[in-house]
């Protein structure tokens, strides 16, 4: 048989504030067409579909969207398992109904022994877990770490392969071996240790979710499709695609999604960015990160910088500011308090203020002036 | 074909700060046996199946639980809409799915003029709706008042009439001629006028949602069924229950529902409530709405009537304060700062201060002691 494999979808997430539902809903578009003109049998989502356990209705009506026009319109199957990024209650509503058309949406631990059969395949569908729920599960106490928790499910799970079928884990975890990017780690924050790709050696596929990059292992069998679009910084110069696996020869390629809008780095001086010239091979409405070669302080930066490239989702000074060791220099500064507040966020936060707490940050200050 | 009538769950909803899920499971309980020994052939539920629009995960496992209970494991065919309480896209997550199991769940306006057919009956399954829905849908800003978006629709519904079928219709809004109660007043806030029931003649049968009283209206085929727990403290005296509505005799007959937890009003002076012989008649896990005979402030009242009647939803003073003039009578009070704060709360808002209330009161008036 022949399954597509994505993940990390996180349907709802915004880009330092900048709406991402239209390109989402264009990128769903295009894994769609993979999926149909390759002909696959089903489709692997490993988790994370949504951004937040609890989504806007606007992220809600496009993954149900999503999910319906690949069950109900398109008559794919679907393995689905709920990440960390998902509440299991809130994306598990309405799976009992869901079966009845292939739709398999595993949030539950308990349900995970139970494999998926479709064609020669044998699918594991283990949903994002603490390792609580594997001590509660197993009533076993001494499995404190999330190798030996691993082990364990693994273990359970061979009692049920059936010997002449393939068998393909679905999964969301830290895989060990790795390599982070940005967004990953900030999801990283209050989640799991690292789990050792050898304890997956008795399936034949394994679907990670989880890093946002289908580089972070280098196995042959255990994979990271990655997410389908760029959602940090660190992402930039990664290529975004789903991998289509064979499970009769076992091939497995990679098909790469052409990004809706593209994030883009700027290594660049701020007179070299403001140069009409050199802006204007750069498109509007397209992502920006910019990395400034300059060490004084600019009054008014990112305002000016927004002239050129109004979606701009990071700032940074490549080579630091002139005075290291004073937070401000209040000399070199301009008088102008919000310019300070705006350069002092900046260098703190290693961000440029949104324009949402520019908004505050004026407001707070117009109040602090009537005040004085 | 017989039919099972009820609305207004509000699963997740609490009074006055008490959970009232573990009441509202066995309340379910009690719903699904009237259904199974009356044999009905569905089960309409008319709205508000949830008590806000995003419900909490817990009110989600429950809820579930009770369609799966219903649907799955009883086959029953369910008929149910969205009200005002529920969000029409979370509630509707699913629904696409649904219907192969005969859960027929309507949350989209456009889709109330196509009927579920179930043996002799037509069901027109109608969720709450705002006027500019129904503007659009007919495409018609001449439809200003409720009652004229209302005709609109029934006559666009009786297009659809199958001419051998009983024609049922299942909506949740205010009908005209009917009593209020407190909760469903609150309700009414930012909602809808009301309909008047002529409108709705072409119907063999309304089953309504929305008011929490059976008595809500006096007519033959226009009912509320009312929620089947009470939920504030003008309900204290309503029975509640359930219709079972028989479309080939057109018998309709009510079968109440045994509260798990009585919701008594108490109208007494202090002294006579805080009497152990009198108290001790009174269950501790009921709930009281508590009307004080006294006048004269009681320092630490409300402390006091919980030692005997731990789940006081609501206390009032039925004959008024001893100085109507002063908010608080700081002569007559205590000096102890909590007991003024808790008076002039009571007073002002006509209700006790939560337990959390409390403890928000005296950690505050501790740092403001602290700060002196």
């Amino acid at each position: 048989m022949r399954f597509l494999h994505t993940a990390d979808w996180h349907i709802g997430k915004n880009l330092a504030g900048y709406d991402l539902l239209a390109d989402q809903a264009a990128t769903f578009k295009e894994i769609e067409q993979i999926a149909l003109e390759n002909k696959v049998d089903a489709v692997v989502i490993a988790g994370d579909l949504y951004d937040r356990s609890v989504p806007s209705e606007a992220a809600i009506t496009e993954l149900t969207h999503e999910l319906m026009q690949l069950n109900l319109h398109d008559h794919l199957p679907l393995l689905v398992i709920s990440g960390n990024h998902d509440s299991a209650i809130r994306l598990g509503v309405g799976r009992q109904w869901y079966q009845a058309t292939d739709l398999f949406l595993n949030t539950d631990f308990a349900a995970a022994f139970k494999p998926v059969t479709i064609q020669d395949t044998q699918f594991f569908l283990l949903p994002y877990f603490g390792l609580q729920q594997v001590k509660n599960y197993f009533q076993d106490d001494s499995l404190r770490t999330l190798n030996s928790a691993m082990t364990a499910i693994v273990e359970r799970m061979q009692e049920n392969f059936a010997p002449n079928k393939q068998h393909v884990l679905v999964a969301h975890f830290y895989a060990a071996g790795s390599t982070r990017v940005q967004s990953d780690t900030q999801m990283e924050i209050g989640g799991l240790s690292a789990v050792d790709t050898s304890i997956m050696v008795p399936f034949d596929y394994v679907a990670l979710g989880h890093l946002h990059s289908r580089n972070a292992l280098k196995e042959d069998r255990v994979r990271y499709s990655g997410s389908p679009m760029k959602f940090s910084a660190g992402e930039a110069n990664l290529e975004k695609g789903v991998w289509i696996v064979d499970t009769d020869s076992w091939q497995i390629d990679w098909h790469p999604l052409k990004p809706v809008h593209q994030l883009i780095v700027l290594t660049e001086s701020f007179a070299k960015l403001t140069d009409p010239q050199f802006a204007k091979q750069y498109a509007k409405d397209d992502y920006y990160v910019i990395k400034l070669t300059d060490r004084q302080v600019i009054p008014d930066v990112m305002s000016r910088l927004r002239e050129y490239y109004p979606q701009i989702i990071s700032l940074e000074r490549k080579n630091g500011f002139q005075t290291p060791h004073s937070k401000v220099d209040r000399k070199a500064a301009t008088e102008d308090p919000f310019d300070l507040l705006q350069q002092f966020y900046e260098e703190s936060a290693n961000n440029p203020l949104s324009p949402m707490q520019e908004k505050w940050a004026q407001a707070a200050l117009k109040q602090a002036q009537k005040e004085e």
